[in-house]
């Protein structure tokens, strides 16, 4: 509800709000806003104010009208050349480009970039100072230790600091990190010397590598659906063919992949084998092998996305510890545990692959940081990080059970059966729409849609089980909720 | 020379010499060996410890034989499908794959991928401990100081630590640092608001955002050459056509540009403006403002990497104070001036495309780490960086004198007027095979070849004038040169 203010008036609230989230991509392009009735209603302000309103945006041409469709968020500054199109006295909307036509095909297809980028702004973005449903990290103050600062204080010492800040560094990274990682890989069954290690800017910057240096642009790619939006929109934004998977309980759609082999040879599969993001699914043992003898007979290479590894079983199934890294990439990072703006992950290959792999990282970016690198090794090195991963873990099933039971008595549906940090819910209605309605009570949601390659519509959200304990946001939740159509 | 040992033959010792140095890419893949009776003269062995010791090579699948041509490295792991050609009894090698046919086409055509990241590997590759004339960088002596942990130990205390640490933190970058760069850009003339930055992992990364960004592959560049070896590799392996530019002392050949801009309809320009890489040029008032004539005329963007900006003088001729930003893209990282594993650099950008660059730089690595940034603010803000960057430019300007008179005294002619950072020299003979006899001697070059977009032979070489500045280094090279042919 906006408030009367000296300052500003009731309209330029309105439109300042809309352009800040439009700005900060919590719109994304090609995003439509509200109705004039809906938004006044929403707003309690009257619709000749909302009108003003969103002609002030078309002026800023931050949206564009559509003939019959109400108003869009336009394309990003990328697209100057788009003309803002011509409104006649009616208020009907002409003058439609090749630019818009370009515009709203994207949008139509759905724009994997475009789409995904919007998700993970809003990631970045502070909302509220509320716990955050639609977020893919634990709060920073979960993560909080005693450990860290201590490591890093032993690796800040002038000498140190000196030593691996003058020189470039090493180019696969920092050997006492990958002798650490070779060794915490080891625990999971995945054999991996530390020549076949290479440290990343985060797991994102490692599939990054792998996608630049196994494919070339047009290339089919399997990714599993439901999946994580950025690697949808890093892969299109590559232009590679994406051919999503149906991920399920025990594992990815196997027939739907023999049937792709056959048809698009593709060459590469990404998949998240342990607590998928975002249905928490973990993979078994007999899909493993199976996927791993597919990929034996068509001849593509896999990589497993182990972000989640910090809080699941060890025992947990891992391709690459069947396969032994012959024709599986290992990745992951420690911006789930640890340190989200370290910035560290890594990649783990088989010995053929690991030249061009680290050709790719050089001529990417040269080295990586070493300092942090070698603040990591001793924080996993002396135990310490898996006894905070462990307190975590407790913490988290607790947080979980707390969210399944509010989330069941606000008439949510698990898609999925809850496990590790995410809950895959159905809410019933557009949660597009839900999440847009939510920003304007401090909370980010994270909508099904941002989960499929295609952007379609869906009534299912991802909920983080460390920011959905409180009935507090369960209480908001409902009655926004009885107001989306 | 080889000396005979108790636990290693000669003829061991050498093909563990040539494994070590084709492992490091010091020898690239694609490059001959040295003839058996050279080989035998170098090392003052019999020829038939070298072909022993080429056998091995060959058995070891490093290197092939080619028909009345020698012993060439194989391509690299990457292609391990390649069959190791058979020898028929007279030692012929028959068996002519498309593998082969394939390896030695990107051989005759430069193969710049490859070829650049040998160089690379050889900047980080500790070949002995003497100054090092091939390095880019200054050695790590000269930029020790005590600011630079004073800055660090600022921000490593538990609280900033964690605050900084325990969330992804800011897409642009750290909005202090952003700040900070924004003024210190606008002593260089360049208007950038700090909304206009984005902070990357080093120039190259701020490189690599850009080409992804503004190009698609098969997309036409203009390059300068010489020039930096890692753009061409990267622009090659990003599937990009390079069109190289001659740079001449006072910018680029305006009638090569023009010609192809007529000819190619390029989308990009990338050049170093200031202490131009190798030949440590520097741009023309005149030659700016015609580029960007140019570019407006035919409609491409311009890059400015000004990554020696720190040895520079403030009113040296940058692209983008002349262009303020509207077609051109700024480019600068601390590598070469403050700590090169901090892998801290930066781009700014016309407003209406920092949004789309912004998308980029987060589907590759999402954020950068805030730490260093945090830490490389105060040493910017402070003024203790410049205060430093004068020092060294005092050093360096000594060492270069040194250096030019040794050179010219070895028999060294100068190819651009001595400048910056690089000497560009001549000196008479094949610089490849030059530098595979100075690694015998411990010491890395830069031939020519790597500085030109399809790697012709070239009897220039880039020197560095903080490591070229003792007579020890030129006995070795004038004995050395003498015996290349």
């Amino acid at each position: 509800m906006l408030m009367r203010s000296p300052t500003q008036s009731l309209t330029e609230q309105l439109s300042t709000r809309f352009a800040e989230r439009i700005r900060t991509r919590l719109l994304a392009p090609g995003a439509r806003l509200p109705s004039v009735r809906q938004c006044a209603s929403q707003h309690g302000v009257s619709p000749s104010t909302v009108v003003a309103a969103y002609d002030q945006l078309l002026a800023q041409g931050l949206v564009e009208a559509r003939k019959n469709r109400g108003f869009f968020v336009r394309e990003a500054g990328g697209r100057p050349d788009a003309p803002v199109p011509a409104r006649d006295e009616s208020g009907v909307v002409e003058g439609w480009s090749t630019a818009h036509w370009w515009a709203a095909r994207t949008v139509a297809r759905g724009a994997p970039p475009v789409n995904a980028t919007a998700l993970i702004r809003g990631m970045f973005h502070r909302i509220s100072d509320k716990p955050q449903p639609g977020m893919g990290v634990f709060p920073a103050e979960w993560l909080e230790s005693s450990f860290m600062p201590a490591a890093v204080r032993k690796v800040t010492s002038t000498r140190v600091l000196q030593d691996c800040s003058l020189q470039y560094g090493e180019p696969l990274g920092d050997s006492h990190l990958r002798r650490v990682l070779s060794q915490k890989l080891a625990s999971l069954n995945v054999q991996a010397a530390p020549t076949q290690i290479i440290t990343t800017v985060g797991a994102t910057h490692a599939l990054d590598i792998i996608s630049r240096t196994l494919l070339r642009p047009g290339d089919p790619v399997m990714v599993e659906e439901p999946g994580w939006a950025v690697e949808f929109a890093r892969l299109a934004a590559l232009g590679m063919r994406i051919l999503p998977v149906p991920r399920r309980a025990d594992g990815p759609d196997l027939d739907v992949m023999a049937r792709y082999c056959e048809e698009h040879r593709p060459k590469l599969y990404v998949s998240v084998s342990v607590f998928h993001n975002p249905t928490g699914h973990c993979l078994t043992p007999g899909s493993a092998h199976r996927v791993l003898q597919l990929a034996h007979r068509h001849d593509f290479h896999v990589v497993e996305d182990d972000t989640y590894s910090h809080i699941a079983p060890e025992h947990a199934t891992r391709m690459t510890a069947l396969d032994g890294l012959q024709r599986t990439l290992y990745v992951s990072g420690f911006a789930k545990i640890l340190a989200p703006n370290w910035r560290i992950g890594f990649l783990a290959a088989p010995p053929a692959l690991v030249e061009q792999l680290l050709d790719t990282k050089l001529l990417a970016t040269l080295t990586t940081p070493a300092l942090l690198e070698k603040a990591l090794a001793l924080c996993i090195e002396q135990g310490q990080l898996r006894r905070h991963a462990e307190r975590i873990r407790t913490r988290l099933d607790a947080a979980r059970a707390r969210s399944i039971k509010l989330a069941l008595a606000a008439g949510c549906q698990f898609a999925a059966e809850p496990a590790g940090l995410f809950g895959w819910v159905d809410t019933g209605v557009d949660t597009d729409a839900l999440a847009q309605r939510m920003l304007d009570e401090g909370y980010l949601l994270a909508p099904g849609a941002l989960f499929h390659a295609e952007r379609r519509p869906s009534t299912l959200m991802r909920i983080n089980f460390a920011t959905t304990q409180d009935a507090g946001f369960w209480r908001v939740y409902q009655r926004v909720r009885s107001q989306v159509r």
